[in-house]
């Protein structure tokens, strides 16, 4: 397979855990099938906002249908299925860390391509990976997941990626074993945090 | 009339309707004169996000002046008579039907205008006639109407109106007459799910 | 020093001030590290959403990797030192009202110059000078401060000033003069209105 295809099919795989984690949530609120597939859409929050912030129109998430359809799809598998999908939690995880992983590699390249400075594409990048999430827990009313002091650090390992990726494709010519390199890191790193229970600091 | 004149009339007549509604709100949240403004002004939230997401900037709401005031009109007359503006619920409810109607369908021919493909299209349509609404109810930290159980469908009738027009414009050329009876299709439904309280589904 | 360079230093510490009430609020809602740095970073949001809706893209907070630096300073040192910081809490509001005067006269200027009508051009300024607060307040799930009947008037002075700018500009040939004794009546007008305690009307 050549290597497009194969990130491809990664980021399909990525969307579709995001989605799945939207639409468990809109179901845990209470929500109707409405809420649960505009949660599981948020999946594309990131990379929508990424696109829209350079200039990129019509963002990606618009141009293949894929992208939408697989949010949707999830919403109703989970609509079913969700007491199934709860018990999958761990392959969920590994999902959207795969998810985080890519995105944050795919989303500073698109940032860097754009003419966007180091930090500002690690920015963006990080961004694109994490956007998603925080916009389905400002819809669903919730403290986005990403600021709690209880939860397992998930926006460090991507942003340790984003910076990594932008300072070596700045310095040097690009070289998609480092991309890959990069995303494989993010997702080691997230899954070493959740299996050890790694938080981020916060103030006295 | 032209029907350009009718469309525009409909149009403004529709963010009248959304612009009380969050008008409303900010005064039964006792938001000040500000919020009442801002919260009026999210009328106009779905289709700047729709203009932004396919790259029509500025969107169409900051190039004629008569979008901004008109919110900006029923922020002033709800300040002063909110007790009677509640009294019009039914009133406002069937403006705010028409607005959907007529977003919806105005927003998928744009997206497709801008070469969208159907689902994309039909899914922008959607988002143009519920994103202001969703934004209203985000700002007052409300949990969505859109995905409470206990409220009559609302992107449902959308969603519906949005796919036939796509799909329609896609396999013939273009017609008036199919988008116009789309948007009746749309108020109709709306309306009719008002009078026998129709719910969507939600999970088990 | 070219008045180009003082409306620059100008403008960073307006971005200062916004950045370090974002995460001193994130410090009181008890966010990790990485909540911090986010609602320091909402700072930069009223211009990022000026820049897309006139689609000037990427954004200035994305070309100039200072706008962005500034937020993350300000994130680490108020994590370190936050219960100083909190105690110059009249320094803080005195920078902010510059930023909040600075960023609606220059976010008119720029509405202006992408042929924004009057009207259009001081909605989109105030939303630059306000855009951030509210979001950083919509991430933190608080009443956004903007609405609120017991805070102290903050968009009033911004609409006034933008109105002032936007008017004389399109009556009159641009002069730097008007432009920075307008921002100074936005600072004036929002320092004596915290002095005094003047708050905006509320219906009844």
């Amino acid at each position: 397979m050549p290597a497009d295809t194969v990130t491809y099919i990664l980021e399909l795989l990525g969307i579709l855990a995001f989605a799945t984690s939207g639409a468990l949530l809109a179901i845990r609120c209470g929500f109707d099938v409405v809420g649960i597939v505009v949660l599981a859409e948020t999946a594309l929050g990131g990379g929508v906002l990424r696109d829209v912030v350079i200039g990129a129109t019509p963002p990606a998430a618009f141009r293949d249908p894929l992208y939408l359809v697989i949010p949707l799809a999830a919403a109703v598998v989970t609509f079913f299925f969700h007491p199934q999908i709860t018990r999958l939690g761990t392959a969920v995880l590994v999902f959207d860390a795969g998810g985080l992983g890519l995105y944050t590699v795919t989303g500073t390249l698109k940032a860097l391509d754009a003419d966007l400075g180091v930090l500002q594409a690690a920015i963006l990048g990080v961004t694109t990976a994490v956007g998603g999430g925080v916009l389905r827990d400002v819809l669903a009313r919730q403290t986005p997941e990403l600021f709690k002091v209880d939860t397992v650090i998930y926006a460090s390992p991507a942003a340790l990626g984003a910076i990594i990726v932008a300072v070596a494709y700045s310095i040097a010519s690009p070289t998609p074993v480092l991309a890959v390199a990069a995303a494989f890191f993010v997702v080691a790193f997230r899954l070493v945090a959740l299996w050890r229970g790694w938080h981020a600091p916060s103030a006295r």
